[in-house]
């Protein structure tokens, strides 16, 4: 419906030191993150041993009260939220998953996708190992079980495990005594680590620390893990390859603006790519307007380098929620149309540049230049801070098959065309990759160039 | 907890004579009149003479779902949604009102407060008249039910009906036959008629007719009754004061920015109220922000009248629901604010001005100021793009009591140090008036001069 | 889909002098009535002149909670179960009924039928009157109020308003310093006064008062009006028809075995009714069984009277609530039947007499029969402890239109024929009545001999 | 709150070769089977080696709905009906229990108590393995998981797993392939198989069977695998103890009477039962009474053999759910009891026998002799169709702790006196022991003798 690529997941952990209310903080961090995810959210709080939970579909919100905060009293706490994926039994793939193991209890919660997880899964299988979930935390919590067998703690068992599983993961895990922070060797998804006095904090993103009063204090190292017990903090390196490979579209459209990811700002790096997509594809207008919310900042940059003039071209109704019925298509030739509506004083008559963030199947795309030439634009430039799209991820991110990709199948003119623009323009590769440099991350672009950092079987 | 005057209701009507699915394109109305109430919503159909109904505590696509909407088949709707109020019995306040009466069903859609409801009410209870809500739309029903008597049409008496009572109302009637829309004779209350091919429709704001395809015809005029039958659309105006009163705060706040009231569209109102908030009270500063959402428009016209830079300084968590567990005390003073977060890089180090529609209590507007100078701000300048709030509203807006107005106990310098602003700057009520200038309207102003269109007893 | 005919509703009252938790009493006894009505319930206190309530559709418990209850503090409080009627908006009939009129606020519960409420509303409409709901209740409510302002009493106003309304009912009226009870002048549907210290409590049935630990002290009578105050109960007889007309109806099948109505306690009426058909139509068998639960009583009396051997002839599956999904005609062709099973060893190569207490359209009683003979029953001989239902009632009891009544086409061999059975017998109008003769009151029969006891336009 | 044993589990299976409706079979399979287990219950079915299944918290008739039973296509199918217990996290417990391993996806519902459940996980754990619930069912999942490595099919497996848990078990395993019924050696729990035509269907009780149209064929034996597959049935015989151990309180209280087990109607036990009982303790008195439901069938026993008039004593409310606000202390003694009423009529004045299946804390029993006294009993004269329970049970069924056994902790006078009783008798072991003798089983009487058929540690 929305015509966006989707990320799967965010995560969120607590090792408190100093009373804090470990649930309520897990509570407002999966609130600040809601974003990444709305199928499902769960926490788990670690109380004295036992892992006390709750998770279930639905929004943050939704899920927890005031009685069920009041329950989960706990030293530590890590929560998830999740979107939507593909298995039969929903339910049961919501996170934390919490489990009984040779040592006690351990949840664990996680985002991303592992590329080697049906060879992995195989492999348990043939020596007995059975399986409850879609999910591949539940492999990597029985790997992780199996090696705790060999070693002495939980974090030389991790380490064990991150030599076996392969793909993008950020990783929390929460034992008796211990939270653990982990992220896969190429970077891919996102984990950053505040503090909060002396309580250590995890999260997906950075926003969640700004809303909570959490210092941030520096990204998760791709291939580190961190673990956070009584003693305080200590950081173990495992080996990773050369270049690292975050996922550039977090940058683009995933994370949220205010969050800072590898001391990037993630709304920064949209204006810039605003800016960029000004010098690479420049237009004679009168209006720049973004499209809400993910175009609005490249749309100010592009505003800034062009020097056109910057307008609020939409109203948003932010009231449509999973329950609203849509339109049906008899409706939708009526001219319903719920969700945009343009603000014609800012339009009519004027020739627009229409900035969004990516297009994906290009529907939604072709109805808002639509929705701008009814309400009086002569001409509609459209303006995209992403590459075209053209290759499906492997790494935990929701895409369309690929022939659904409508770069992949057709020439710009073509999506031009479809979309019934006057102009189009995509971001460049190297253009994108000036937005967000910052001397010590190499990105993943694999959705645009089929380079994918790690072969996928 | 959003230090905002609060808007009371707003209507939809549609009279079909091509075949719409009335209940949906009802539904969709309301939808996109959401932001004028959300606590109970409703829609009544005329099917045959019979009024179908569903009215419910909740927001529009929680209450109403295909089930229901295919139940709800009608050759006319209205529908109607509702802010809470203070009443014992929230549910039985929901509208529209169903009633019968000497003709048959009839059903009722109010936006508005009446002055005289005491009295009214009074009256018809020494005649013997039971109240079964604390609404006026049960007085006004009563009334007509009495007049109806007399006078040969509906619409007869509903003239009878509007010299008995004062005060704003927007009101939507339907019977087996007709639907009929009637503005107050001050035009409190804004009420504006489209056209769908030859189906008649009636909405509070015009954004409803945006988002269905409908043309906007006119305002229905201060005084004006329209009737709509199978025999077309006929006016009747009844005799009105020489001045209109309309609610300036509709332009201010209430309305959505993309819709147009007596030839004014809101957005463009706002933004010229930011340009006369530059003339008036010019800074020195690095960039101006808005509050969202309201306060976007003129911050947009402040930069272009100043020349100030114009960013994006906020990210608004869009989550934050009905069912949201509030931060308590402890946890606020922890840091954790979730509604609004700033975007770091816009503010830090440097002179701000901060835009925002109103100012009612204050708590709300030093929380935003502190935020930003926690996040760098150097200066932060308030400038309000309406003047001060002094007065109570007795025309169907809630208003806090006239000691928790901030503006009616303190001057500007108060203020301005009460929520921590460097500088604080509200409008002229003569540059307000500036901005919604048509040559055919005067507006009620009484919430910033006291004078009331009406007398209040 | 359970072929009985239906009462429609229960009412409880209680006037404090004991600072006992009323609205927790109410609960509980509107729960021991909860057989009366399952479609809504509502309860209303009254809160030093305030009347707050709760009323919705579904079960006394599914409603009323903790948080609901502590709301609920009052003086005194009446109650209501509903069952359910045919009219548009269900939610609307909910009662108790809670209005406002001259003398401040009232609340009213009813349980019966008014015959000449269509006259009485059609009048009341002509004077302006209208109406939000089909219940009889508010036409009561508009009557009282106007009779109100002649009198100077609320009970001098029910006086009046009881010449006005025709038909069956007992009310209840709750003003802020009253507790009303009152009765029909034929007393059709029942009524009794308890007493608890010095608190007084009205119920449609003793059984809540059992339940409640409160004293049963007697009925209300035909045509009496009771009134509770802060001085005490006083009595007020009103002139009614030599003759009462009690629903025969609540001792043959409405009524709760433990209840006792005049004297008479039902289960007893029941028993005797089995007596009397074992001589009105004694049959050679080997054993009697009763049809759960309502045929129990009478096949223990039919088994005394006869000597034949009672025994538990069936299962019936407790869980089968309104939200279990019915057997499909498929499912049905298979042999599933869930709510009754009869208990082989006690069935299987005996000559079964089954008594149940009324037939209606058959229909259950052939599937019963069927269920009987397949578990190996070699005769099954039907007695029926009420006469044949041949008229439809009007006096609150909903009973199919007449043409669904078998007993009112077809005569009772044909009828015998329908269900299966090897003879079939009716109790006597004779004989009935002979089961709860107690000198001072007579019944309405109308429903087995057509004779209403007021004329029904 | 009901002082009784609880059962711990149901199961019921179809293998459809006569495209039945294997979902909607299930369902109303559980429904005759919802005695035994009220906290959660789940369906899963067979689609062509995928397993779907829906299994949640709450009623059959609450979790299953036409969309769901729809959408559980199979051909076969496997449910379960569960009662409370105390794990931390309830919802993961329903069952069946859904898994993939090395061949495939596999359900499992199961019904008992292995009592080396925690060794057995120990050791999986030691293996690596990890536990999502705390059901046992888990563990035999993991079992057969491993054993299936080793043998080539799953009934080679399941035949070791046999040899490896201990306790009570009636399992059912559902495969791509093949339905599995299993009954521990002991054939502790109830399990019966029937057939449809060409179709075979399990199920813990035959109550479900006669509720379906489905032909009881035999019970499964102890220590008994049947596997139905495209070709046919066909059965294992495992090696088994020469004594079996069926559990006795499956004819006291926990199976329906309706069911047949071992060729004995559990009605027929209960009625023997009241006549030993009459025999073994008679009285001298004038009416029996049994407390509903299931003293009914005894009480009917001992009418019969003392010659004593058996009388329907008690009026219950089956209105009483689960969200029924139990009465306070304070309601309590104000006299407050909605569950259970006296019939006034049958108990006054009378010297009573009231006739139950066991006294477990003797806190219900008490209320009931009060009740009872209340009513006008001169003397009552308590009797037990079952043995003092004294011993807590290991193998599925949900006893107090031994301490609150009231029969653990004092003599018969002291329960007597505690009760109120004027006499009270148990039946005798051996008493009980005839009433289900059948020549082929003997039963487990651990709760009253302590001889536990297994050695529990």
């Amino acid at each position: 419906m929305f015509d966006k690529l989707k990320e799967e997941c965010g995560v969120f952990g607590v090792y408190d030191n100093n009373e804090l209310d470990t649930s309520r903080l897990t509570y407002y961090g999966l609130f600040a993150l809601q974003h990444r995810g709305q199928e499902s959210a769960g926490i788990a709080v670690n109380n004295n041993g036992t892992m006390l939970y709750r998770k279930e579909m639905g929004m943050v919100s939704e899920i927890f009260d005031d009685v069920v905060l009041n329950y989960l009293k706990g030293h530590s706490a890590i929560g998830h939220v999740r979107y939507s994926t593909t298995g039969e039994s929903y339910a049961e793939n919501a996170q934390p998953l919490v489990i009984k193991y040779t040592k006690g209890h351990m949840a664990i919660a996680h985002n991303g996708n592992l590329t080697n997880a049906a060879a992995l899964k195989h492999a348990l299988e043939k020596q007995g190992t059975i399986f409850q979930t879609t999910s591949d935390t539940e492999i990597i919590a029985a790997l992780l079980s199996r090696s705790r067998i060999k070693y002495n703690t939980i974090e030389d068992a991790l380490q064990e495990v991150m030599t076996q599983i392969k793909g993008a993961y950020s990783l929390l895990v929460m034992t008796p005594h211990k939270l653990i922070a982990a992220r896969d060797p190429l970077g891919m998804r996102p984990l950053v680590m505040g503090k909060k006095e002396d309580s250590y904090v995890f999260s997906s993103e950075s926003c969640a620390f700004d809303s909570l009063g959490i210092d941030l204090i520096r990204d998760v190292e791709p291939g580190e893990i961190i673990v956070v017990d009584s003693k305080g903090m200590r950081s173990i390196q495992i080996e990773t390859p050369e270049k690292s490979a975050t996922c550039i579209f977090e940058y683009i459209y995933f994370a949220r603006p205010d969050s800072v990811m590898d001391g990037i700002e993630v709304f920064t790096s949209r204006f810039e790519a605003g800016k960029v997509l000004a010098k690479e594809y420049p237009v004679d207008a009168d209006v720049v307007v973004g499209v809400p919310d993910s175009g609005l900042a490249a749309a100010k940059g592009f505003s800034q380098e062009s020097g056109i003039q910057y307008v609020n071209g939409f109203m948003k109704n932010r009231y449509v929620g999973r329950t609203f019925i849509q339109p049906s298509q008899d409706m939708r030739e009526l001219g319903v149309h719920m969700k945009l509506n343009p603000i014609r004083s800012q339009i009519a008559g004027k020739k627009v540049v229409m900035i969004d963030d990516s297009i994906v199947r290009g529907t939604t795309c072709r109805k808002i230049v639509n929705l701008l030439k009814d309400a009086g634009a002569t001409e509609v430039h459209v303006r995209i801070s992403s590459p075209p799209v053209k290759h499906s991820c492997y790494f935990g991110i929701d895409t369309p098959e690929r022939q659904k990709l409508v770069a992949s199948t057709m020439n710009n003119d073509e999506i031009r065309e479809l979309i019934g623009a006057d102009s189009l323009g995509y971001i460049s590769q190297a253009g994108l990759l000036g937005t967000c440099r910052n001397g010590k991350r190499d990105y993943c672009m694999a959705c645009f160039n089929g380079r994918y950092p790690i072969s996928v079987d």
